[in-house]
This record gives structure tokens, sequence and C-alpha cells, in this order.
């Protein structure tokens, strides 16, 4: 394809994007299409001729279109908000045209360069001082699992150059809590820390966040058992519940203990853009890394997941190679971000932050944020005021997790019922909302924070809500 | 930013990259930057108000496109070609204007089925049976990571489940050759096998390819020790000189040593496009897995790295991870591509694979991949002509080592001339060249496939570097 085929078509792509998005409201939130079925049109044999732009585009109106689940839709609070602002996507436009190579700082200084930048003006904005330095990683499973490699080599002494992990004699251990996100125990599985070896620390019945007094007993118990603690990861902001775990208590610990403590605020990380929110991780200059994703409620388009260490050239001599091929004369006056993480080549990823915080600006970004927190509360208080309507956990941030429960109801019953009502609204493509399990039993949780999302829409839903468990 | 801003900034943005990519034969290759230079045009704190897109673009001419190394321009033969086909670009375009997000199943039919799709077509393209199940990986450093982790849980029963890597007590591990990509090593010592463990099985001194007796013998002496082979890598297409381990006779060693196997043909895997060079990886079918960039010489946009298991079960179950929040109705009836890597959300990296198939054609892809190892031999040829000139490992691709060696010259005095003159061309911005080493001594890579070289480029390259050793 010529430069001039690309640019013919691609105005017509970018004229499809833009109604596109326009039609996202009007769309079912959920794909309803069944298991194989957007597969199933396709051939089954690798196509031998080649298509029009248009045949293309038309196809995917057809087939593709059809089969994606709406995650910008105003009424979807499924999950977290992966918002995508179409200022990111004209910076991640940018990246797949440029389509730069980045393995060295030499195979392109500027993609380097704007990364280092972007994040470090993403670090001033969530008010961190300057010890830390970031780069950008493909997701926060991503990020845990290179915090959980550090962390097990800072524990061992670097055993990667001897008889690496297999050659431990003390174990060393890990702890989170039973609310962590799964990529937690899946990157301390990854990193070989083994099952036996994750501890989930006990968190408040009430707030579901860590408790210290049980994190320091878990550490005493595997201290006389002769076990080392190498690593916390504490969740400022849990997938299930928003539950925020103590980050200045976890410090004092991990510091007796000199253990390594990464803390994974994927989600809430955005809030910090809001000083008035800041003390909710009271301590974090005290941890070892902290990984947020602008790619969330923020609305970086994915994948943009930050991943900051104090010790930044701990992480490098971990991770670092240097084969001839790749060396220049710029080594040692650069950073080589291939260094910090485990993929070589990268993408041009900073420019979408670059066109978000330029384009949008700062300011917007965090009123739209503190809009979605009165959303919440707005949200709150219409379920905490109503009969049957039960609120599971605390509110910190904009995640409301819910039960209704008709007179009697528990059990089974009671999750039979659950899984009914958001199943009516999830299936019917009016809204979407994630059911999840929190102390053994079903619940809902209520995501608010899609950039389209107005109260409005809250209070559709809340609506809808009423409507599926026949309250109204 | 509204969708109609986004289709007018996005028109401006489709012709400037139009009119960037026209322009790159015009431009030098290497980025004539210093260090620092491109961030310093930005300021240190974050940006306070908003930018138009007039001015975001003029900032991107004047200090970002600057700073850009051309990896696409047509006298760029270093490294390895990283191609990207406008076409695989409008369709990264499509995937970040359809900002859709994968999770699961259920957060996006389409992103997941396209994907298996795809990956079936590319499979039966590079003539592989339906054994193979796969998936887009970022790079291919990561696609090797999860096979070493895949290896680590097969040799160890699933130590994972238990007491990890670190309570293995027999030591399993690795076997590769120093011609490796650096990522293998690196791979190796993040799955914790450690250093000590790592083989580098010794390579024929005329192809730099894996020795099979010299493997048996490093396994059988690790037998004799007490150790467990678990895993060897073979190279099909090695970074340096594109050597080509021996597959079939690898294969039948692992199968009595019962030993995983990963063939990491990054590079090489573009060329089993063509039928008539798979007898480069005979004995393929008898691997446990194989990875390919499609986004290097094939050139679908990075980050396209295709990883395929023969055992795909064995692979979910390690790096399965099932939430309350991710559950669906679908469950079972629908792959969870998360569980066949590491991070849990991805990107519809599909949409590029379908937009370069359906739009350029897999027959003018196999064309140019033709033309590129035409233009190697006439290439090599010349060189082999030459006085002075050598040759420095066999061309089984597209890749051509040389070295220029004035009479008499070696060691230290040798590597300065190298050094030298591939440093005067690569400074002058008017071709791009990677320095190597090889056998203790610096040599030249000339790595011919940019989708822009034809034979008057590396006609032009030969002029260049007999100018740059003096010797026309």
């Amino acid at each position: 394809m010529t430069p001039e085929e690309f640019r013919s078509a691609g105005h017509e792509l970018i004229d499809w994007l833009a109604d596109l998005r326009t039609s996202v409201p009007d769309r079912p939130v959920l794909a309803q299409v069944d298991p194989g079925q957007v597969a199933g049109e396709f051939s089954a044999e690798p196509p031998q001729g080649t298509q029009s732009f248009g045949q293309l585009m038309a196809e995917l109106d057809s087939v593709v279109v059809p089969g994606l689940t709406q995650t910008l839709h105003p009424m979807h609070f499924g999950w977290f908000p992966s918002n995508a602002a179409l200022s990111s996507v004209l910076g991640d436009i940018a990246c797949s045209g440029i389509s730069a190579l980045g393995i060295s700082w030499e195979s392109n200084p500027s993609l380097t360069e704007v990364e280092q930048v972007t994040c470090d003006w993403m670090r001033q904005l969530i008010g961190l001082s300057d010890q830390w330095e970031g780069s950008i990683q493909d997701t926060a499973s991503t990020a845990c699992l290179v915090s959980m490699l550090v962390a097990r080599e800072r524990a061992s002494g670097l055993a990667q150059n001897t008889g690496g992990t297999q050659a431990i004699t003390q174990p060393l251990v890990v702890y989170t809590t039973a609310q962590a996100h799964s990529s937690v125990a899946k990157a301390a599985l990854l990193a070989g820390f083994g099952w036996d070896n994750v501890r989930k620390v006990e968190t408040d019945p009430a707030t579901y966040a860590m408790i210290p007094a049980a994190l320091e007993q878990a550490i005493e118990r595997d201290l006389a058992a002769g076990n080392k603690p190498a690593a916390i990861v504490a969740a400022v902001g849990t997938t299930g519940t928003t539950a925020i775990d103590p980050v200045a208590a976890i410090v004092a610990i991990a510091q007796r203990h000199d253990c390594f403590v990464h803390v994974d605020a994927a989600m809430a990380g955005s809030v910090m853009l809001l000083p008035e929110y800041r003390h909710l991780w009271d301590g974090i200059e005290g941890v070892d890394a902290i990984s947020w994703n602008p790619h969330k409620w923020m609305g970086t388009i994915l994948d943009c997941s930050l991943l900051y260490f104090r010790d930044i050239a701990l992480v490098e001599e971990i991770m670092a190679t240097n084969p001839s091929y790749l060396r220049s004369n710029a080594d040692g006056a650069v950073p080589q971000l291939r260094d910090r993480g485990i993929p070589l080549g990268r993408r041009f990823r900073a420019l979408k932050l670059l066109f978000h915080l330029r384009l949008d600006g700062i300011e917007s970004i965090k009123n739209r944020l503190r809009r979605d927190l009165e959303n919440a509360q707005w949200l709150l208080q219409r379920v905490e005021a109503s009969e049957h309507w039960e609120v599971c956990a605390p509110v910190p941030l904009q995640t409301i997790c819910v039960r209704h429960r008709p007179d009697g109801l528990s059990g089974p019953e009671l999750d039979e019922h659950t899984l009914a009502w958001v199943g009516r609204i999830n299936q019917s493509g009016a809204a979407y909302l994630t059911p999840s399990i929190l102390d053994g039993e079903w619940m809902v949780r209520v995501s608010i924070g899609v950039e389209a999302t107005e109260r409005e829409h809250v209070e559709a839903l809340w609506e809808l809500m009423q409507s599926a468990c026949n309250t109204r």
C-alpha cells in the first residue's frame, strides 16, 4: 500500500471510526452474539486474494461490530472503566502511523525520551517525589510480575546470577490478601514463589483492607518457621470493592523486616490526580514499586500501565541485556527502557499520554473524575435509603457494591436472585454490571466512570436495577 | 474530545502521517540528535493548560520527528527489518479507534474470535499442522518467557501449585547457544532457572548452528550430575547471523530426554510463508512451542508476535486465573486468551493481521520476501568477489555478515577499522548497518528486508560500504 492509498483509506477509516464512536450509545452494551458466531463468519482457510478497502470495512460492519461489547457505552458499569479519550486515541493513531521501533535509545531517541518525559509528568501529577522513575508497561498484570521478579532477586541476593530461584534454600514469601487482583497471585506463581509461599493476609471484615497486625503476625510466623519475607503487595483500590490497604502501616512493617512493597493502584492511581484524595495512600513514598493504569479511569487508551520504582538501578541490573548488536556510543548517557521490563521491542506508547494531556488538559480530566465520584455518592445514598437494598462495602472511590435482599433471602437462594437480576440487565444490552463474589456470596459491582456516563445515566441505571428486582 | 472534533483532527493526522511516510527516504536513517536533546525540548513540569491540535502537531514536527530513527527507510539495513505495511497500520488504527477491551471473551467477543481466526490463518500460511494453537504476544522476548515458564512447570510437575520453583530440589536445566538472542537468557533467568543452569551448547564453527552431538553430551553431563534437562531453545534464524539450529536432530534428542523445545523463529518464521524454505525447519512438528514475529520482515506493524503451543491446555492450566468478576455463561465454550500469556488486558491486535492479509494479500507479501532473498544473494556475490572483503557466515536468509580486512589487519586493529567504517556510514545518516561481535571480533550485519528497499538501494549500499573502506 502506498502512502497515497493509505491517505485515501485513512480518511475513510477516520470517518468510520468517528461514526462508530457516535453510535456507541445506540448499541447494546453487551455484544449480542453467541460463542463462535464471529469466528464462524470467516473462512477456515486463509484468504488468498485481496479485498478492497470498502469490502473490508463492510466485513467489519457486518461481522466484527456486532461482536463488540461497548465498554465506552454510558450505561457500561462493568469491571473498571476502560476509557479511551479520543485525544489519546489520536496519540495511539500517531504511534501506529509513525511506526517507530523501540529496542534501544538509538533505534528511536524520541520514543525513549518522550516516554521519560511523560512518565515524569505523570509522576508529578499524582504527587510523587522525584525519587521515582517509571516506564510504560502493557498492563498492571505485567507490572506486578516485573515487581515480583525484582523482589525475588532482591531477597535472594540476585540468585539469577548463580543457581536461580531453584537454588533458594530459605523459602521466600509473598504477602497479599484474598481481595487482591487475580494478577497478583498469578505474578507470584509465575515468579516461582509457589502457592505454599503466598500468604493471604486477613482483611478487615468491614473495609476489606489488609489488617496490619495480621500482616505482622504472618511475617512472624514465617520467620519462626525459617522462611524469609520477601514482598508485600498492597492494593490501593482492590478490584472487588476498591478497598484501600493501609500503606503507611504496611511500610512500617516492611521496613522492620526488609520486605519489598509493591502497591497495585491500577484503578485508584487516577484518583491521586486529585490532591484531596492522596491521604488514601499516605506512606506511599516508603514503598518500592507502584503501578497504575491511566488506561482505566483516567482514560488514556489501553495499553498504558505505568510502573514506578524507587531503585531503578536494581531493576535495570536484573532486567538488563546488552548484546553487541544493541550497543552504541550513547550507552551510559541514556536510559534503555528494555531494561525496565520484559519485552525488548516497544511501541511509541508515550504519544497517547502526550496527546491526552496536551489536547484534553489535566483540569478537564480532574473535573471528570470528580463528577464520577459525586455520581457514586449519589447512587450510594439511593441504595442506602432503599428497602431490601444493601451496600456491601465502603465506597472510597467510584465503585459501589450492592445486594438486593428480599425478606428472608440468603445463601444459595440469594445468589440465585442476584445472578438472575444482574443477568437480566446484562443480557438485555441496556446496561452492564459485574457480578462478583464477596464473603462467599454473589454481589453486584456498579463501577461508575465511563467518560460518557453522566448523572442521567446513573439515574437510569438505578431505575433499571429496581425494575430488574421488581422493587418499583 | 467529541467524535466530531476527533473526525476533524483525525483527517489532519492522516494527512500528516501520509506526508511523513512519503518523506522517509529524504530523511537521515539514524536520528541526528544528541542524548537528552528531545527531552530537553519539553518543560520539566507537566502541562497545565491545553494546546490546539495544530500546536501539538507543530511540536511533533519540531521536536519529535528529528528524533525518529527511520527504520522504514530504504537504506535501513540494521538489526532486523521492522516493517509496518500501511495496510496493517490501518488495522492498528482501527484497533485504536474501536478501543476494545480484551479481558475475557465476554468483554469483547470479536477481539477474542478474530485473534483465534487470524492466528489460525497464519499457522496454515507457514505450513503448520492443526495441532498448533496460538495467540498474539507483544514480542518474542515475552513469548520466550511464557515458554520458559511453561517448560519449568512441566518439568517440575506444576511446582507452582506447591512450593514453587524455589522448592525444586533437582536443578532444571535450559539448553541454548551463545548465538541465541539475548532475550533467551533473559527469559531463562526471569523464569528462575539461574545462570548456572543455562547451558550454551557448542555451535558449528562454520554455520553457527547448534551441534546436536554437543547438545546430547551436555544433557548427559547434566544427567550424570543429577540435574534434570527441562528445556531446549532452538533458534531458526539467530540474530547475529541467521543461523538455523537443526530442529529435527534437536527434537530427536529432546524426545529421548523428555525435554520441552521452544523454537525462536522471530525473524525466520516469515520465510516459512515460502514453501521452498520450509526444509530449514524440518522436524518442527515435534517441538512444543514456536514464536515468530510478523512484525519483523513480513511487516505487520509492531506489536505482533505469534506464539504457538502444541499443548495449549497445559499453558492455560499454568496461566489461568478465573476470578468471580470475570466469569460468564460462556465459560468453557470459548477460549480466554488471558490464560495464554502474562497480561490480563489486551488490545484488538488481530485487526492489523486481518487488514494486512486482506488488503495486501499473501501473494504480494511472498513476492516481496523473495525479492529480498534475491537481493541478499546479489550482495553476497559482490562481497565474495571483492578483495579484502569477507563473508563471515552462511546466508540462509536475507542477512549478510561481512568484514573488510585490509592486508594484515586483525585483532584490535581490525575491530577499530570495522567500527570506524560502519560508524562513518551510520553517523552520516545515509544508511544504517548493525555492528555485532562474532567469534570475538566485530563484524557488520547487512540485514536486507525493509519494504521500501529495492535492488537499487542495495547497490547504493554496496557503493557506500566500499567508499567508507576506501576500496573504490
